[in-house]
């Protein structure tokens, strides 16, 4: 399992993934979930994955190849491309293209292979956008209504986005809240683990402005989790019975 | 879907379900899900149901049939079984039943029945126990490492309860904690609803000490609910980063 979860916000956009993967309970390793794209001042895509870890690879490798790839033009490479629409196109293009090829393979063996993404970034003189791709390569977008994304083990995580973001919610205070989201998800479900990886890009600014990797060990996120459980302990002893 | 929940507390059993039923998103009923059985004095048993509701409610029938007939023994009647674990043995082998003949019919249409309750109570002489049956009939039982069991749309409400349950919850705390869970629960999946019962045994009581309908318009759920969204708010704004 995995949990990803994205904000777009007037502010700019919040990026927070973990690291688990794990093929039966008996085989756990750790995998970056986090993937950057950048031509500084020009343009800045994150990519985040989820499922299976064959699909998600060998997608990103694609991409890759092709933003290296000196021959790359605009249909290609996503650093070329004309739209950030126009680079969730792409991006769900390759994943419904490997998706297929290993399915492929995989029905041989009466399995199947499946992958999704959330896609965020800005190009120079277009707005700030984010999508969640699904296996199939279609996607949806973040919008005013709804400015978060999450992927893999949401549920844990959603009662206090829903509870807290807005499109005006600051830089500062959306990081608290995807690490709060994510710190309830660790706590119930043993197939999302540390380290965690954030990013953060601010509006306009075309770079990642912020990326830290969490340990385990991290202070300030174990010192935030405590006081976070201190804090709904205390309001919870503090609210009056119904 | 459903949301049910039962905590076994050193105090007592507390227990809440919602009550709304869907087949298909078109058609949104209400049912009661949760069902008392007591003979004052001498024992109390509460039922919540999840799943089918041609499974549940038939085994709901064969279970009150069973208690209604003045042949019926401590093989039959769960009022009668000469235990708690046998209670349970007595419903899962009914449900069990229920879901096979259920099955069988639905087969022909390539589709599947199947549901899963929890059961609690006492009786005279005998330990609170609180059971979570599948739908094969088999069980497993709270204890104290976990004082808590729940059935149907479980992960939105379960963070509140590891942070706040243990066994020496009072009864009050209690009340608050599932009616949080709840609250959480409802606002993020549209299948689980209003009105809520809940029903509180206490400890040696050997009846049912409280049975509340929460209608949609109840003012202490609603000024509850609202209490705990602010002062989710609050703390949040007064954490710091991490």
């Amino acid at each position: 399992m995995t949990y990803c979860v994205g904000l777009l916000l007037k502010a700019g956009i919040v990026l927070l993934s973990d690291t688990r993967t794990n093929a039966g309970l008996d085989n756990i390793a750790t995998f970056r979930k986090m993937f950057t794209f950048v031509a500084p001042g020009e343009r800045v895509i994150a990519i985040m994955t989820a499922g299976s870890l064959s699909v998600t690879q060998t997608t990103l490798a694609r991409l890759s190849d092709a933003v290296e790839n000196p021959e790359s033009d605009e249909h290609s490479s996503i650093l070329k491309a004309p739209s950030m629409l126009k680079v969730a196109e792409m991006i769900g293009a390759t994943l419904s293209e490997v998706r297929a090829e290993i399915s492929d393979k995989m029905d041989r063996m009466k399995q199947s292979a499946s992958a999704s993404l959330i896609v965020a970034g800005q190009r120079k003189g277009g707005p700030m956008r984010m999508f969640l791709v699904y296996p199939e390569g279609n996607f949806i977008e973040a919008t005013e209504d709804t400015p978060y994304l999450q992927i893999g083990e949401h549920k844990y995580g959603k009662p206090i986005l829903d509870r807290v973001i807005t499109p005006e919610t600051s830089l500062v205070d959306a990081e608290k809240a995807v690490l709060l989201s994510m710190d309830s998800t660790l706590r119930s479900n043993l197939s999302v683990g540390m380290p965690l990886d954030l990013a953060v890009i601010e509006a306009g600014g075309l770079e990642i402005a912020k990326s830290r990797r969490i340990e385990a060990e991290d202070e300030g996120f174990s010192r935030m989790s405590r006081a976070w459980s201190d804090a709904l302990r205390d309001a919870f002893q503090r609210i009056d019975p119904a």
